[in-house]
């Protein structure tokens, strides 16, 4: 079964002035075709060209997603659902053309429960801003992906996860029901509002990781966790990459709750000292969470300090205050916009392969000597705890001999990590880049996607070219 | 779009001779239509009339399934498959006849892991055969429907909970990747080992919850605990339904971390004390555990015996010793039992609403009322903690007038339930008997199901007559 993308071939120009004259009509002045709005919607953030819109339309409500689905499906135009383009697999490029629909204005707050620990939100807000919101409440929305401009609907629909993941969870997590337009123009909602259901297929999961190319979400209800009464931030130099993983590996298979476990090889250490303004041992380094009560966390701390030695760290160390703590974290975040410092002029290919955490150490030390045999500059940051991690290529654009080597290694990358029993993507999706190791992952399973896309969106107006090979 | 079924029409006996004689030729004794086998694997435990198949298929192996799904495309006779035969929605009748596939005998561990928590096993496994063999590992297996003889593969199917759903999650929640055979007969694995991904559409999710509609699962990758260093079970009465439920709602809305919260009405505790042999005051009784540290679940059973008093619970009290804890938590689990022994000679109609924890009082103590109004028999017992709760009718199948009374009063409570932003099935499924309120429950969006299910299964071979109204 091919994907189904085919029958939704690029529109010339002259196609789009009607299209453009009926959006107009709907969306007024929320309709915007000029070049400099179009280019800004196109992946901008990713080693992929960016390949511009024909307009975008902002929408301020779900029927307005409803009538821009109708009227797509009319001229058979593509709509490629847009958040704040954080994305970094082009899933916001519009390779055939169409209008990006932008959802950012969408961003209220519906209602929040403290009883239930749950909010409903609209899918442009960004989770950064929910968080702010959530303050008073004692509550927090834990899925933490780095940026705070990240809107949750774009979070939902590429299965984002982060930081936190190993003890929160990814936004499957998370999500415990999603308002959706589908590309017949039907709303659907995926959920009640129970924190369980067995009453049909799981539409909710479904959605979520599918990029944009089987419903448009518009409204999330989302699971908030409560405030832990302690946090404690640490950081802990090993002397090897290896002792670093292995100490995770000690930690998951104990089950040790860690809220955060995060790995920063030297050359990341180093791109951020310079970056933040820190002054950390430039070794593999992890940086580290603790979440529970004063006793459990201080408790949690302990033992992983005790694994750490054991592992030959010199300098297990808890950050002093809140104010250091968020100094750390705000350095992990910043880590690719440390290395773009570091290596200015330089484009940033970031690869994001997750493997069994039993596998980490191995895939870390191959991807290491393989970095090295290519003689790349890649600095490498990982989401340990959950076996993931990403190699953060810097390389030159202009130079295709670079580019090609570049590809190469990302492509062993995903390889080898298939070949350990992961994944060549853990949380920034197939988008355009990934879809032949999506089909050496998955195998036949895709097959079974591509009938589930053919069968919800016939015509492939939604988000083509993206999950599936063109 | 209507669901598929039509095209699988009841076969006459006739129909079924050449299908036997294949059948027969490729799996030899395995196959068995003597009409015994066929009644026993029709549903026996529920208020649904048992619908027999025309012969039970043992399958021994994914190839067997294969091929088992080739023949049944070949001659268009439906396949229901079986593990233990504890649904209680009519999941393994066979409405259309056909072909049970008893995948009872792939019940093999293929492989466990200790380093990444996790383990593989075929999908006709016993739950309590898993814990069993992982009891040297420190791991467990959380998933707890009551039933030790459950398979993991209908578990998986039904997207089955249980009492310790409230901290370690649903099937939905620790099912980490599938092995299914699709109805086109391709084998499909669902996900890598990596405990998270972005890779597509999410297709484990969609097969757990799916009924047999979708694929048949013969394999699952299962997320594993460790065993905890401390279990606390303990006891309180309340001087009403309504504080049980209060003091439950307290509990969740502060995030103390309760392992098991499982109430039991005063029919129900009269019951297992009779069937049990144990004297619990015959009052609202919530049965709990603690999973922690020591220091951790001692702290949280003191701070539920305090919501517990400020609730007017009398005699908050921790079991003395597993025995006495392993006593009460079978009795809880034997409720079922206890009421078909309290009340000889009647049948079961077990409802299965949940609802968000803030409705739940409300929600059961309307509930109660329409129970006294309509003169039910009816002991109530509840997954609390996740806003779940079973009715347990007793009622007379003879009697018709009895029979419609009982319906009329489970739609009543699917709609509260609904009206109430829950859902008509927590975990039982909609099998049979519950289709016109997944409509209800969830509009429109059981037509995006119906249209999945239409592409992957177009002929609708696989478990017909079930989810979808026909």
């Amino acid at each position: 079964m091919p994907p189904n993308t085919e029958r939704t071939a690029k529109r010339t120009s002259n196609d789009m002035t009607e299209v453009l004259a009926v959006l107009r009509q709907r969306f007024g002045d929320r309709l915007d075709a000029s070049p400099g709005i179009c280019r800004q919607h196109a992946n901008t953030l990713t080693w992929h060209a960016a390949q511009a819109p024909d307009a975008v339309v902002f929408a301020a409500s779900t029927q307005d997603v409803v009538d821009l689905v109708g009227i797509a499906q009319r001229f058979h135009v593509p709509i490629i659902p847009f958040g704040a383009g954080t994305s970094l697999e082009g899933h916001v490029n519009a390779p055939l053309g169409g209008i990006s629909l932008d959802l950012s204005r969408m961003d209220n707050v519906l209602r929040i429960s403290t009883d239930d620990l749950d909010c409903t939100v609209e899918a442009g807000l960004p989770r950064g801003r929910l968080n702010s919101y959530l303050r008073d409440t004692g509550l927090f929305f834990s899925v933490d992906p780095g940026a705070e401009e990240a809107t949750l609907g774009g979070m939902a629909a590429t299965r984002a996860s982060g930081t936190t993941t190993v003890r929160y969870g990814t936004m499957g997590d998370n999500v415990l029901g999603l308002k959706a337009v589908l590309a017949d123009g039907s709303v659907i909602e995926t959920s009640s509002r129970a924190r369980k259901s067995a009453a049909g297929y799981d539409l909710t999961h479904l959605l979520i990781g599918s990029e944009g190319t089987l419903g448009i979400i518009t409204e999330l209800t989302l699971r908030l966790h409560g405030v832990p009464e302690q946090v404690i931030a640490a950081v802990a130099g090993f002397p090897t990459l290896e002792s670093a993983c292995r100490a995770t590996m000690t930690a998951i298979a104990m089950g040790l709750g860690l809220a955060r476990i995060e790995l920063l090889d030297p050359m990341t250490i180093k791109a951020v000292n310079q970056h933040a303004g820190l002054s950390l041992d430039p070794v593999p380094t992890l940086f580290l969470e603790f979440h529970g009560t004063a006793a459990a966390a201080r408790e949690q701390a302990e033992i992983f300090a005790e694994i750490a030695r054991e592992e030959g760290a010199s300098n297990f160390k808890s950050a002093a205050d809140e104010s250091e703590s968020r100094k750390l974290w705000k350095a992990r975040h910043d880590a690719l916009w440390a290395a773009r410092e570091a290596w200015p002029g330089r484009d940033a290919l970031v690869t994001d392969v997750c493997v069994p955490v039993s596998r980490l150490a191995e895939c870390i030390a191959e991807t290491e000597k393989d970095i090295a045999a290519t003689g790349l500059v890649a600095p490498i940051v990982g989401h340990v705890g959950d076996g993931n991690f990403h190699a953060i290529v810097m390389y030159n654009k202009e130079d295709a001999s670079e580019q090609e080597a570049i590809l190469a290694f990302s492509k062993r990358l995903a390889e080898r990590a298939i070949a350990m029993e992961g994944t060549c993507t853990g949380e920034h999706g197939i988008g355009q880049g990934k879809t032949a190791y999506l089909r050496a992952e998955r195998a036949g399973a895709v097959d079974a996607m591509a009938a589930i896309k053919k069968a919800l969106d016939p015509s492939g107006i939604l988000n083509p070219g993206k999950i599936f090979q063109t």
